[in-house]
Formats: C-alpha cells, sequence, structure tokens
C-alpha cells in the first residue's frame, strides 16, 4: 500500500521550520507495510490544499496531512479536506469535552470561544484525542481512500500517530504486510571491516535487507524485512541478528537509538562504581553527555577540562617532565590524566583524552587528529591511539565515543 | 516569482533522511525575491521524476532539484529531465577536467570510467563547476521555464546554490523584488517583556515586517523587508534596527546564526584575557561550547566539573561550612566557585554553575530548574539567581547560555 504525506504550513515553505515531522510519520507508516510515494509541503492556501489533496487522494489513495488544525483563521485544513469529500463539519462531543478540560485544566473558568471549533470534524469521521494539545487527529473514509489529519506539532503528531493511527490501521487494513526493523550498533570499527567479517556468513541471507549506516561515531546496521507473517519475519531478523552478534559482539553497544553514554551510565550505576573524567581535546564533551542523563551524579563524581599544560600539572599533578619529554599529547599523559584523576577524587575508574582538535597542529607538531584516551583503574592502565580526521568538531565527538567506548570494553572484560 | 523545489531519493522518502536542503534552498532563493510555493520529496523513480518535473514547471515555471545526480545507476535525474526538455546528453568539456581533476588529487592515476557520466550535461545547459564533489549544478532554460538541478549531499548542494546560483539569478532575473532580513538575538529578555520594551516605537513601522522569535535559549528578532529598491528596504531595515538597538541592545548579543560563546571568546581573545570555568549543573556544556570553536585554548585555561559536593571541596577548595550553611546550590557557592575556580588557575576572570538539572529535587529540597550562576574577576564579583524550567537538558542549556551572557555583560560593563 503506498501513501502521500502532506505537510501544510507557511513556515515550511519559508523555511523557517525543517519539515521533520514526515520522516517520522514515514517511518512508523513502513512499520505497517505502508510506503511513502511522495510527501509534498504547501502553504496555508484553501486553493492548494484542495487541489493537492485531490490529486493525491487519486495518486495513492492514501493521504496523511500535518499542520493547519489550529483555533485561527489561517487554520483551513479541516474545512478544506471536509469540502474535498462533500462533508459538513459537526461538533464531536468526545472532543468538545477533551477541548473543555484542557482549559480547565489551564485554570481557565471557560473555554475560549474560538476553540469551539477545534471539536468540529467533517461528519462520519473518526476523531482521535489529542493528550497533548487541543486539535484533535481526524480520520475520514469514503470506500477504499483515506484521508487522515494530524497537527503539526511534533509531539502532538507523533502522540497521536502512535497512540491511534498505527493502531487502527494495525487492525483495519486488510491484506497489508508488515515490516519489522533491528538496529545493531557498533563503534571502533570501520565499516569495511565490518562487512568483511559478516559477509561471509550473510551472503546467503535472502529475506532479510541488510544496511550498513556509518556515521561518525560508528556504523550502525540495520536490518529490515518484510512479510505478511509477522512472527515468521521476526524469526527471520532474529536469526540474522544472532550470527551479527556472534561474529562482531564486541564492537556492539547498543540497540535502535541507544547512546553510547547510557549504556556506560547503565553499567556504572548498576555496580555501584565511580568514574571521574579528564578531559583535554574533547573539552568538556565527555562531561556533557554524561550529564545529560537523569541521575548521572549517581556514578560521575568530576570532570576536568584541563585545557592548558598548567592546568594538567595544577589540577592533575601531572609530573612536569612527562610533559616535557612526551609532550601534552601522548600516551604517557594520556595515562597519567586517567590514573590521577581517578586518584585525586578517589574514584573506581578515570577515563581521559589528550589529542590535537585542530586546526592547528600542537606545540610538538603532531597532526590534527592525533588522539590519545587514558583508562585506569585499580588494577590496571591502558591506553588507545587514534587519528581521527581533520574537522574539529568531529574529532571531538569521534574522540568522546571512543573514550566511552574503551570504558565500555574494560566493564565488560 | 514562484518556485517548485523537488528533492529527489529513496532515503528521503523511507524516512531515513531528513530533507534539510529545501529549507535552506527556500531561504536562500526568497533573498532574490523567489518564493517557494511546493516542496516536493519523490523517490529514484524515472516515471515519478518525469510526471512531477512536467507538472510543476507548468505550475510555476521555475523548478530546482537536488539528488540523484551522482554516477551510479540509481541517480537517473539528469538522463529524465533532459528528457523532459527533449535534449540530449553531452559532454561538457570544463566538467570533464573539473572530475579528472578531483579524481587525480586523490591520488588516482586515471578518472573511473563510471564518473564519465558525471561530466554529461542536457545540451544547451549551463553547468557550475562543483568544488566539493563531482555532480555539477546544472541550469537548463527553456523560454521564460527554468530547470536547476543539484546535488543531494548538503555541503556540496550549499557551495553550489550560494556560489552560482543566487548570483546567476542575481543578474538574469528580471523585474524581481529583493528581500533583505536581518536577525537580532537577545538573551536573558522574555519575548513578551522585548515586545512591550519595542511596540510603542515600532507600531508606526508599516514596511518591514518584525517577527519575534523565541527560544529556549533566547529570543530572535527577524526583520524582513521586500521590494523593487534593494538600497531603499535595506534602509528601512537599518531604520527599524536602530531603534530596537536603542531601546534593548543590552540584552543583544549578537546577529544572524553568530553564537553567545563565539561573541565571548572573541571579546576575551582580543583583550587577552584567559578565562576559567566552574560548572556544576550544566555539567561540561560550557566548556564544550567554547572548545568548539577553533583557538579556543587561547582564553579557555581550564574547566571543572564539580558534580559532587566532595569535588566541590576538593578541587575548588570550597570552605566545607559554606556548602553546609547554603547548600550546593545557592548564590554563595556560586560566587565561591567563580573566585576559586579564578584564583586557583590565576585566569583573569572565573564563571560557575550550581543548580538542580532535575528530573529530581536536590537534598536541600531547592526545586528542579533553580540555577545560580556566578562571576569572578579581580575586582569584584557577582551572582544570577534563575529558574529555569523542569527539563534537564533545557536546564543545562538555558544555564549554559545565562552563564556566557552574565560574561558577556561583564566584559562590555
Amino acid at each position: 500500500m503506498e501513501c502521500v504525506i502532506i505537510t501544510i504550513g507557511n513556515e515550511i515553505l519559508s523555511g523557517k521550520t525543517i519539515d521533520s515531522n514526515s520522516a517520522y510519520i514515514s517511518r512508523r507508516l513502513s512499520s505497517v507495510g505502508i510506503h511513502t510515494k511522495r510527501i509534498i509541503s504547501i502553504g496555508d492556501e484553501k486553493e492548494e490544499i484542495e487541489k493537492v489533496v485531490r490529486e493525491t487522494l487519486e495518486l495513492t489513495g492514501f493521504v496523511i496531512t500535518t499542520g493547519g488544525l489550529g483555533p485561527t483563521r489561517d487554520d483551513i485544513t479541516k474545512k478544506t479536506i471536509a469540502k474535498v469529500f462533500g462533508r459538513k463539519l459537526i461538533i464531536d462531543g468526545d472532543i468538545l469535552r477533551n477541548v473543555e478540560e484542557r482549559f480547565k485544566g489551564f485554570g481557565y473558568k471557560k473555554m475560549p470561544k474560538i476553540n469551539l471549533s477545534q471539536a468540529e470534524i467533517p461528519e462520519g469521521a473518526i476523531a482521535f484525542p489529542n493528550k497533548w494539545g487541543t486539535a484533535p487527529g481526524i480520520l475520514v473514509k469514503e470506500g477504499n481512500k483515506f484521508c487522515i489529519m494530524l497537527p503539526g506539532v511534533p509531539y502532538e503528531m507523533e502522540g497521536l500517530l502512535d497512540g491511534y493511527v498505527i493502531p487502527y490501521l494495525e487492525e483495519n487494513l486488510e491484506n497489508r504486510s508488515f515490516i519489522v526493523t533491528r538496529t545493531i550498533r557498533t563503534t571502533g570499527i570501520a565499516e569495511s571491516s565490518l562487512a568483511e567479517m559478516l559477509e561471509p556468513f550473510l551472503v546467503e541471507v535472502k529475506n532479510v535487507e541488510i544496511a550498513y549506516l556509518p556515521s561518525y561515531t560508528g556504523v550502525d546496521i540495520r536490518l529490515t524485512a518484510e512479510g505478511e507473517d509477522k512472527k515468521k519475519i521476526t524469526e527471520n531478523i532474529e536469526k540474522v541478528e544472532k550470527i551479527i552478534i556472534d561474529k562482531t559482539g564486541k564492537f556492539i553497544y547498543g540497540y535502535e537509538n541507544e547512546d553510547l553514554a547510557r549504556v556506560v551510565f547503565n553499567i556504572l550505576k548498576e555496580r555501584g562504581l565511580k568514574l571521574a573524567v579528564a578531559e583535554s581535546c574533547t573539552g568538556g564533551l565527555i562531561c556533557h553527555r554524561l550529564t545529560n542523563i537523569p541521575g548521572s551524579s549517581l556514578i560521575l563524581d568530576r570532570g576536568v577540562v584541563v585545557y592548558s599544560p598548567l592546568a594538567k600539572i595544577d589540577i592533575l599533578k601531572i609530573p612536569e617532565d612527562i610533559l616535557e619529554k612526551y609532550g601534552t599529547v601522548s600516551k604517557e599523559t594520556a595515562v597519567y590524566m586517567a590514573e590521577n584523576v581517578r586518584k585525586l577524587s578517589s574514584s573506581d575508574i578515570g577515563i581521559s583524552t589528550t589529542g590535537v582538535a585542530g586546526p592547528g597542529t600542537d606545540e610538538f607538531n603532531n597532526p590534527v587528529g592525533l588522539v590519545y584516551i587514558g583508562y585506569s583503574d585499580k588494577n590496571r592502565t591502558d591506553f588507545k591511539e587514534l587519528r581521527l580526521g581533520k574537522e574539529r568538531i568531529k574529532v571531538k565527538e569521534r574522540a568522546s565515543q571512543a573514550a566511552l567506548n574503551l570504558l565500555r570494553i574494560k566493564l565488560n572484560d
């Protein structure tokens, strides 16, 4: 089955807003076997909406719109689509009560009159109540033509799509196929090496599509299978997943959208371990990533951003002769940093980064992108030498990822 | 003049890639008076491309496409659009040399044969050489119908658009209007207060559109003027800008896309001042933002992320009785942190943050979102008490912005 997504709003056409809704909708619809044929953005203009909705309903029979469902004058999506289906707008009692409740919740004595229009839906349509705002989602069906209208505010749209639209489609679409996907996240290994390790074992796989998705902090492997028997395609995915875990398990840090910082946080928290971080080239990014996680104070004791050599000596007591002999960018300095930040803070584990983020080389003429990361716990120390490219911000991101990954590997040892 | 933007690629339809190209194109075209009527995303399918290009050329006479210009089998944009215009593809000598040079630059002895197709353009078209990749930009004109093809990789597309397409349009479009915009960035003041301060003086402004664009780190004021006389509309914009600077100057930190960290960096660098940062609730974000700037080691001596009370005592020598009496989240602690990080590092200026990022309250039962920021130089100290909402990551971002802004204000005192 194919669909067209129409996002409605002048702010998209002017480039003020990037349309992220349609990518979300497209991904979610594909999970119930509906493929997107076109994505169209148009302005809040009656003739345009009418023309495009008519044409695309003709094209695929399944149209989903976002935007233009608010209570103000420029919100004309609902009225226009009702016209396309030749229906009049009527008040939906349930939705009206829902909107009134919301206004009470905000301390209004009475709902502002302008919002009465929020409770109107085309006659015979199905309304999905919006828990995150006032505009309901609306489904109009005629014969085998569907049109679903959702609000444009992303979290309202996502809530309605996930909470009502997808379950509705799962129940009501006949003969549809299922799409199951699984994303396996790896880091510390290049796309080509990963493929080389896996291909001999995956060459015979026919019913699961395997995609390598490299980014500068790792390679995601995405498995996709489509078919009418959900149980069977899930089993197929799991078979392939098992091969991948068997062969490349040590490079895998998580699944779907999991962040490496969160993975490390979970292990440290579970074991009651405290971490201290000494950052030079990553400039605070490791701490920033860890402290984005609620409860990070349970595992992060402290971090230091020792950006100058003096700071390394002052705060971390790195011996001056080490810095002079090996340079601030060296495995010796990285290990000292990790060890001393751990000891000085009485933490269980210390990690560190030192490198040349660029754009210039350092005083030892080390090349841009050379990075050392250090690890220390009470039994051992370790380090890793890396070349992470020429772009400052990417060097920082890659180095933060590599440091968290070294930590993950040591914790799993 | 109106245009249609068509972004071509299966990865957009599947939701794997969010189409950010069209927003960029739309903004740039509007600067030369071209308004976007529709944005359409379609897959790499010959019939679809042909159909949509034909229809939209009919609709507006000006079509711009991105994607599908690579050398591989699924890149069919060029061939298909040549067919729409009834032209055959011919090799462009300049583009061929450009592509061959690029391959030499990568150490190839000879250009791979598959790339010969990159040098093909529809007969009579204009090719814009691509300095960032191999696919050139192509402009096909017939009567008053235009079609411009650009590659889909954002930085290649942006380079070609800014470097060739916009200048071409500026020179060759007749009777077009100009759009001039100016963005004035403020922070530390709410949208409503800003509007209250400005509206009495702006109420009579007729020829400049004024928009307040709030985000959680500040409010941008965008001025837009359109007309045929570029000099005049620029003057109109400048008049309004002057009023805004007069009335709200102390809240303005920059223009267009300028980042506050960069503004602060520039002042510190110019004056040869060194900064030290003590972060608690911002968890490394201030240092991260500063170290994203090339050359930040010139102004940033060090940062400490003193996430635990013990770290505040150990590293920053905050007296224990201060922490016990006032709590780690207090103006006293914030000022101590700023002062001591400066003194201990022999920096010229110290700034600090301490607060409750959430989701839970702290041990003194301070509410989520309460943040203190501290400032210290050799002559004075100061602090600010803020309430920054309930969401952890936004609290961090707002607090980092407020700390950098306090620093900016003190530097401008």
